[in-house]
């Protein structure tokens, strides 16, 4: 079928890309560098007003880090189009014809829809962010913070806000960066959290000290409380957010309670949705069951590596590699994504935070027995200045001391860290083949043993103590 | 034998340690973790002033990053004794007699000499400084910096100089950072390199990063220089140092021409000892050949996993591992060092250095052919703050695309980076498989793409390219 459509465009191919942001650009892009336009046609179509931006850079563009929107841009529509991509802006998909191989899109100014036929389809739908369903989660001054436009729009809200109190609902990786962007705009920051500690993604233990470090930035944590109203003043816009047993001013509020994968099209068109609502793919990133279509980005779900189930991971890094994956493939290539094993780093002000593979609840919830460590270490030689305190927790299987996971809270030098544990669980080490890795040592730059190493050394002790 | 000596103390074992460094003391240690003084008893002989102190730190010492002697010292005399480890300072050991299981022993003070009988042995005898064999090169002003000693003498001659001139010979490791220690104490330093680059643990190529570098900060590099004489004045002291063709006025000279293995008694024992002047052990850290003798430290060879040879890395951070392993073992454990990548990590000034596995030359000499390639990143997200350039070169094996070697260099946060490499060579990985690695990513951290990541693009790339 695919070959008899590009037949009535003589002999070249067309790929439809739908989305025009980090995994959508890069596999048109990819695909390019493999494939000339002579021989195929790529056409991308993006809803929004950007392409090809750093969403992740939107909480520093808020704090002033960022001087200004453009630097977040990566690619601007016009150089993809000078490569030969026709990129069209503003231009929604609103049905896949999987049967016919065709693509429905409505211009979204105007209104006016036209079909599009494939022989290569690529899904980049991205992600909705969660929008609490709550009277007021819509009024002025209430913001999320996924698109460029989201951040002008906070911006704009800060310059007009009457006073400078701030909540953040949510207290994820998106809560905790925008926090620390709101208190450098000298805002007074509340942070609202389901939980008790903030950042879930580590254990309650790790995130204890996260919550002491934003405590004593002078950011006020609401813990275990759920938003259940936003406040609006006589003028519409919020004036403040309230919670079963209390209310907290807010002049602006920040909505960083995560996203869920945006398949709605492809939902529709009966293609696989996996049970975290994302989209199915195989190692190739090929949608399962459809040889002509991929997925790829914040819209497929993706193995983890470590607990050998799906997941869904929504960042920007894995929607990069998917995009080059995905455009090797399409473009006649070979290139797989074997999967993830959840590694993430993030910081709040001068704290960072890093994490990679299991923590103790997921552990639990595959099956997998475990022994947890936690050590402090320094991030330098002790006494070479600027040495600061590090924690490392390390969870190894019970018995095969196979590494499970690492948390890691510290200053300067903290986050990266967990790059030596990403590396090691994506080669399956145990903690015990870790104490003897070769990582590099001077004073400046670590301990004679490293903090993972002693993390793993004290793991080691312990799968041994507790083996018999 | 051993039993029979035991048998002789009442069932109570000797082990007996040569060196009272990092291999020596950790060694001691760790078997006094696991075996009271009441089943074995530790006697350590350490001829020097010092035991348990970081080499590594002394050029942060003498630059004043750190204030005092006793801050390199990582555990005291008193210390090992407080916990039944009979430390014996100033006592040279002369004579290993293997046959009778003994060891004879000098007060370097007083002369006296005896034999201690041993059940086991630890050979932690480290390095010896390399000393030009040249007119003047023991004339006061001229100084090593190995020992605590070395450092102390060396800041008494920088308290004494008639001028502010100095001059490094070497451009290593202890080089470069000698070269740091003495700018940063408002010396005009000019470093003297038999090389064309500093730096040859780097191919030339990321040398010549090193030299732009160190020629900026105001060092003057004398290339493709030896030494020839030192040359003093009528006090005796070092004035100048003379290449062949060249004097370069000095009042204090630093050599930084690395180190030999100090295997002096172990060669007259007669124990094995490799082509690089080290003695030989198994992966228990047992000396080839002898069941109840060990070695570790800057005194033996150790495998390089990457070129299957073996390979003399004096790095403190190995003698620690060497030392944890012989210490489990000699108290009874069990424990390996497999080998090294050879990763080593290093600064001049805010200019991060670092390197693991295989140089150009190192591949070539073991028969390996390889595909090099050099990138050009960034240390965080292009529009972050603070983003700073960085040089990632790889090196990946032909066709198999198997990881060979990676060195960068670049500012803050290059050098740890290295971490990464490291353990993808430990496990063996392609360059295609490190082209997904789930490496930690945020602005403040890593642009979207790792340098690493890109490198590893890149090197995969060129494997295919020329893998037919």
């Amino acid at each position: 079928m695919s070959r008899a459509r590009a037949g009535d465009r003589g002999g070249r191919e067309r790929l439809v890309v739908i989305g025009g942001d980090a995994a959508g650009m890069s596999a048109a892009s990819q695909a390019r560098r493999l494939r000339g336009p002579d021989e195929l046609e790529i056409v991308a179509f993006e809803r929004g007003h950007f392409a090809s931006f750093s969403a992740c850079g939107i909480p520093y563009w808020v704090g002033g880090d960022v001087a200004g929107r453009d630097g977040l841009i990566a690619r601007t529509p016009e150089e993809h189009r000078a490569r030969d991509i026709d990129l069209r802006m503003r231009t929604e998909v609103t049905e896949i014809d999987v049967a016919a191989g065709r693509v429905r899109a409505r211009d979204v100014d105007s209104g006016a829809e036209s079909w599009t036929s494939y022989d290569k389809l690529v899904i980049a739908t991205g992600a909705r962010p969660i929008r609490p369903d709550m009277p007021g989660a819509d009024a002025p001054g209430v913001h999320g913070v996924q698109t460029l436009d989201d951040g002008e729009a906070l911006l704009g809200s800060l310059a007009r806000a009457r006073g400078s109190r701030a909540v953040v609902v949510g207290a994820g990786y998106i809560g905790v960066e925008m926090a620390e962007a709101l208190i450098k705009r000298g805002y007074e920051v509340t942070v609202v959290n389901r939980g008790k500690e903030p950042m879930s993604t580590l254990d309650p233990d790790m995130g204890r000290l996260v919550h002491r470090a934003m405590t004593g930035l002078g950011i006020t944590m609401v813990d275990d409380a759920e938003v259940t109203k936003v406040l609006t003043g006589d003028d519409g816009r919020v004036r403040a957010v309230a919670t079963e047993d209390a209310e907290h001013p807010a002049d602006v509020v920040v909505l960083g309670i995560g996203v869920h994968p945006e398949t709605t099209l492809a939902r529709a068109a009966g293609l696989p949705i996996g049970p975290h609502g994302g989209l199915l793919t195989d190692r190739a990133m090929r949608v399962r069951g459809h040889e002509n279509i991929w997925a790829g980005g914040d819209c497929v779900e993706v193995l983890d590596l470590v607990s050998g189930l799906y997941r869904y991971v929504p960042l920007g890094t894995h929607a990069n590699k998917h995009g080059q994956v995905i455009g090797t493939n399409a473009g006649g290539g070979y290139a797989t994504f074997p999967g993830v094993v959840g590694t993430a780093v993030s910081k709040v002000c001068d704290l960072e935070i890093a994490r990679t593979g299991l923590r103790e609840k997921d552990a639990r919830r595959v099956g997998l027995r475990y022994e947890a460590v936690t050590v402090e270490s320094t991030s330098r030689a002790g006494y070479y200045p600027g040495a600061s305190p590090m924690t490392v927790k390390m969870l190894a299987e019970h018995r095969t001391g196979r590494l499970l996971g690492v948390q890691i809270v510290g200053r300067e030098g903290a986050a990266k860290r967990v790059d030596i544990a990403a590396v090691a669980l994506t080669a399956g080490m145990t903690v015990e083949q870790m104490t003897s890795l070769d990582l590099g040592y001077a004073p400046p730059f670590s301990p004679v043993w490293d903090p993972v190493l002693v993390a793993a050394r004290k793991a080691t002790a312990k799968v041994r103590a507790t083996a018999t």
